[in-house]
């Protein structure tokens, strides 16, 4: 028998968890590796200067009256003092051991000095210098040239081309921003310098704290991996917020992500998510950008939440903070305005979350004590007049129904409220419960310091209905995507989503089905032949055969090379048919005249065998026209028409995708994504995504499609991505599934080596 | 030869600027029947009270202490001051006319009072209490006698149940709110007095100001139709903002929001948007609420702007007051951080808006003045260390590209920026183009005093790029509704979107095309056979022969009534062919077995009829079979599958529907809907909003579809819906669309008296 999915998961859990211990060990030891450079006892800044307005001038500034506990070196040869305090002209002047340089001198001069400092064992170094691979070839060539001396002598490179970094917890601002920033527990962890600036300087009126600020600059060296492998070990830090541009190394930024994500909330702003923003993107930091839902799906297998305004990260960063937690999304509204309960239930809908509906036991007990028109159902409207009491009957009993996940309660401040009693009451009740409670008290004069009091009783509140509901999705999508970070294959956290091409022995340790040594053979020796042929695209017969491999079914196609032939497999195969052109020269069949559909009887097939033929002669005369393909035309009225393919993702390699098929797949756009392996629950949880899933039920008579042919499709594709390198592009169009079965009709496979 | 769009356009715009004129005068004589509601000389409070607590006193408090300048009677038989005035038993007991009496009594009491005040010849009632039709079924006599008086008396009533309304130019706040108004030139219409107390507790310390503040209660008489008249014509209001649970009267409505968006900008809040928001709706209103597509469209029709949040209220009432005015949706960003316009962008995908593609000379011109690496393109990005002269040659140089037609500058406080310089220089440029200029300051301590400046000066500010990028979204709405607030047939703007079903003497007058009088009595005579045999659903044949009545092109599709006269019909038909079941009494014929495809001989043929009748008589025993329609089976590579449908909306009546057609209807979910009549710019603003809309061009190697006559489906099926009123429901699906033409394969047709 087989497995159901909770064993499944709960087994995969385990495996994870021995993998996880043993994994946090050993990144606990390379988190070591940056720890200087966020505690560093002495600091030399290369480039310091007397003008305060030129960076080098600023970050000394910034160091020197930001009261750093530790040794402060300046560093510059003109010079014998810098803004008072002595100078030396080479870090090799430096008696005591340095463990941070910051550079802020002309980029030509930085290899030079890169030199000295690997000499005098600087390990870690922060260049704010631009004039690299952002400005042109010229820079890149000195980029990479920094990068060869930093392997040489052993050092971590920040930047180039980056704001700095700032620990206000150690009085270190070793960054050109003038901002004060308070003490605090977020991490923000950013591509732009410009972002950062804004960021700090919205956050520094509010008050809100950060344990540290990178700046990553141009990345060089340094990624997102490295700084999230760090952060996920610091005390001080409680939640991580990226802005994202563009990643490096898609390796090792789910390593740190995943590691990071698994201790702490990680909030992510990536940039660039649509295309015309991407392309923006692309000009802005010459990153490799991949497809968005690619990247979202890899942010969500890490658990990770991804946001798109900066007001977001604050808002989602904080109520996470506050360890509000839910397990389901669905949302109890209590308010005393009926519009306001209205607008929130039209947000329900927006943000994807539901409107519990509550139990009717629940219902009877807010009958016998509520007045009598209150609305009945959820949004509780209890009414205009609504008192303290009647907030605190209504939110006790329904945060005991089974059915809430969270609640919202809304105050509008008409006459007959009393927002402040009302406030206290709530505070009362959140105390007393371990479901969320978010506030909206409408409106600005008459409840501003109710919502400063919810605050700081850790009680996240919002001014509008829209941004609170907004909020409880956010803490859903959390929840959701923190136990997808838990569906890892049995074969380490490593690996997951990252299947790069260029390191194919990592491939076989993926699979998350068992399949034999034969298969894969079968499979390669149609790969082999095809490649020793100098083809790249399998023929369709050759795809049918690599998908029946992996005991994916197809239907019958069969090859003829003349009419007589043609004639036989039209005897086997059974009217109606469908007859296409085989040619290795020939990839879109229909534009020479390749394709006739629905022959019904030998003599019509005999006709469309001369017709496709000539045709193909007159409009491919180079091709080599082998003859044709013969397939049964499947007319089916349960038949619901799917597409599954596998593609490589700029960034994060061969990733699967699923959605409704046919030949609209590119208007109806149904695509949802999955980065490989997929086990059963993240197949579950790609079909669910798309509209297909819709149709899979019960549908216009049709019984239920068997979704589990489906999940096996899916399974099965996934491993092959995994064991087969080679494989560049596959797709299953359309897949067809019924009550019995999924079956793929046409395939397309592209190959490479 | 036939008459373009644009002769069109412009033919109904003349015809239809008389037609306005005359409207607008006879509209502007029914607007003074509220003038003395909003202006009244003389107020009695019916039901004032010492103790401020209550309503009754409330309202009487904010009268007399709101210092307004007419005569003022505090009503109530129990007393003879009421806070220090002067106070009568009843209306009679007032020597001097009374324009407006405000009621604040319990419901019961009110018939009564309603008669004194009719004796008296009060024009105007302001009912302020609750315990009518939103109290349950005695509250619902209760309201219907009162409306009964007022005919009685003619007298207008706005509530019962409502907020009551403020004129803070007059100092009157006639109303149980004691949030303070500023005075202003925004109306404020509000269907909840909640809400509308937010709006005012948010607006006040922001100090919004407003020229009205109206709120409606229950909407027993007065509702947004008469309401939208009179602010048409106030000259102290310059923009309306509407908050809209449900519309009642939608001829008046319609009638009143054409007239009104005619005039002066209005935006709309409508609640309920979504299904879980509008079951909230119904039961906070109790009001009729239709399909959201519908009213959405019909907002778009009159002219008006739709909003989702307060916030976006009045950002939007703000840019529109300011005579902000775009021709066109390309914006063009101009920025000083990379990131912040990667934001922007994103966005400007999210807000289905266009980046505008720079014209070459602009870029070359910008290319001689910018630093080397700017971004070349739009979002042009000028570097981390742009300087006003440089932000000032940007835009300048951007306002005057044709492609452009809004801008929207960012500064992110870099270091080497100067926020305060660079705002001056952009006030500077916005003063001397008509191109609109939105300004994104980022961050908030060093930007505020220059976002102050900038609102101080009339520019538009945000402080998030996609906020900015939001509001110019609805600069572009606001230009592309009141494009089609022209659109108007020939027969003057009353009827606009409003074909109530119980009215159909009017209908006549609606046809944008003209058709002859043998098509209506053709049509008219099936719909009559088909209603005297006491159906409502049309057989197959009666459709199709209503279709082509109309001039839309259909398969042929033959009756057979025995084997023998299916297998002829075949002949004439041709195979492959479809066989369907044909009984009055078979709607679903699928689930009855009544549908055979892809018959492709004589010998088929009659084993499907066997076995469809066989199949109807075993799953419907009971049903009148008469035989089966025959109907060629339609495969043609080039054909797509489009859906035109009617439905009758509960709120505006009968609504043309398009989108893509074929068995997945429900799941594709792409349809965009308008209200008749529909012109041929209508037409193909309809077809433009759907996805169906990106495969009729050039799609897989199919010649593009032949759009004309998609419109003329449309156009026509318009007409039918205005000429014969019995039309009920249609569904068109599949109509097929190729290059040549559009053709209805299936459509059924549902009818009533």
């Amino acid at each position: 028998m087989e497995k159901n999915v909770l064993q499944e998961t709960q087994e995969t859990q385990k495996t994870q968890e021995t993998q996880e211990n043993k994994e946090t060990q050993s990144m606990a030891l390379n988190a070591t590796s940056l720890q200087k450079f966020f505690s560093p006892d002495s600091i030399a800044v290369i480039g310091a200067r007397n003008r305060e307005k030129k960076v080098g001038g600023m970050v000394f500034k910034n160091l020197l009256r930001g009261n750093y506990k530790g040794q402060l070196y300046a560093v510059n040869p003109k010079h014998k003092t810098i803004q008072g305090q002595p100078c030396v002209a080479s870090v090799i002047d430096i008696k005591s051991p340095v463990d941070l340089a910051v550079i802020a001198t002309p980029a030509a001069t930085i290899p030079g000095i890169l030199v000295d400092c690997g000499k005098k064992g600087i390990e870690n170094i922060l260049i704010l210098s631009a004039g690299f691979s952002e400005s042109g070839d010229e820079g890149k060539k000195l980029e990479a040239a920094i990068l060869d001396l930093a392997k040489q002598y052993n050092m971590r490179i920040m930047g180039p081309n980056c704001l700095g970094i700032i620990i206000p917890s150690l009085n270190i601002n070793a960054s050109f921003s003038n901002i004060a920033v308070h003490t605090g527990q977020l991490a923000l962890v950013s591509q732009s310098g410009a972002i950062c600036a804004a960021i700090l300087d919205w956050a520094a009126p509010k008050k809100i704290g950060f344990s540290s600020i990178v700046s990553l600059g141009n990345v060089a060296d340094i990624d997102f991996g490295d700084v999230l492998e760090y952060l996920a070990f610091d005390v001080k830090t409680q939640s991580i917020l990226l802005y994202i541009e563009g990643v490096r190394n898609a390796r090792g930024f789910m390593q740190g992500l995943r590691l990071a994500a698994n201790k702490k909330p990680v909030i992510v702003i990536k940039a660039g998510r649509s295309q015309q923003g991407s392309v923006a993107a692309t000009t802005h930091t010459g990153a490799l950008i991949g497809e968005d839902d690619v990247f979202d799906s890899a942010l969500k297998r890490a658990g990770a939440v991804r946001v798109t305004t900066i007001e977001q990260l604050f808002t989602v960063a904080q109520i996470l903070s506050q360890n509000y937690r839910v397990k389901g999304n669905n949302l109890c509204i209590i308010t005393n305005g009926g519009g306001a309960g209205v607008m929130a239930a039209d947000a329900v809908s927006e943000y994807n979350i539901n409107l519990a509906s509550l139990d009717k036991n629940t219902i009877l007990e807010l009958d016998k004590k509520l007045p009598k028109f209150w609305s009945h159902h959820n949004p509780v409207d209890i009414l205009g007049d609504a008192t303290s009491e009647r907030y605190q009957t209504a939110l006790s009993l329904c945060q005991k129904d089974k059915n809430v996940d969270g609640l919202l309660a809304i105050l509008v401040p008409v006459v007959m409220s009393d927002p402040h009693r009302v406030a206290k009451s709530v505070i009362e009740i959140a105390g007393n419960t371990d479901k969320p409670i978010l506030t909206c008290w409408m409106g600005q004069q008459k409840v501003q310091s109710d919502r400063k009091l919810f605050l700081e009783n850790n009680i996240p509140s919002f001014d509008t209905p829209e941004k609170a509901v907004e909020a409880f999705s956010f803490l859903t999508e959390y929840h959701r995507n923190q136990t997808l970070l838990l569906q890892v294959a049995n074969n380490g956290i490593n690996d997951i989503g990252i299947h790069d091409i260029h390191q194919p022995s990592d491939r076989s340790t993926f699979s998350t089905a068992t399949i034999s040594t034969t298969t894969i053979s079968t499979a390669k020796g149609i790969i082999d032949l095809v490649l020793s042929q100098s083809r790249t695209i399998l023929t369709l017969t050759e795809s049918k055969s690599l998908l029946a491999a992996f005991g994916i079914k197809t239907t019958k196609t069969l090859e003829a090379h003349s009419p007589t032939e043609a004639l036989k497999a039209g005897e086997v195969i059974g009217y109606p048919l469908a007859m296409k052109i085989l040619s290795p020269d020939i990839t879109h069949k229909t534009e020479c005249g390749g394709v006739e559909l629905n022959i019904v009887d030998s003599q019509i097939l005999l006709a469309a065998y001369k017709k496709i033929i000539d045709s193909a002669k007159e409009k491919k005369p180079t091709a080599n026209i082998l003859g044709v393909t013969l397939e049964p035309m499947y007319i089916q009225s349960n038949a619901r028409e799917l597409m599954v393919g596998v593609f490589r993702d700029k960034v994060f390699g061969p990733v699967v995708s699923f959605g409704l098929g046919g030949t609209l797949v590119e208007v109806l756009k149904d695509r949802a994504v999955a980065l490989p392996p997929i086990n059963r629950l993240i197949a579950k949880q790609l079909i669910e995504q798309t509209r297909a899933a819709k149709i899979l039920g019960k549908f216009r008579n049709m019984p239920e499609a068997n979704r589990q042919a489906i999940e096996e499709v899916l399974i099965q594709v996934s491993t092959m991505v995994c064991e087969l390198p080679e494989i560049k592009e596959m797709d299953i169009n359309p897949l067809i599934a019924n009550e019995k079965e999924a079956i793929a009709l046409d395939v397309r496979i592209v190959v490479a080596k």
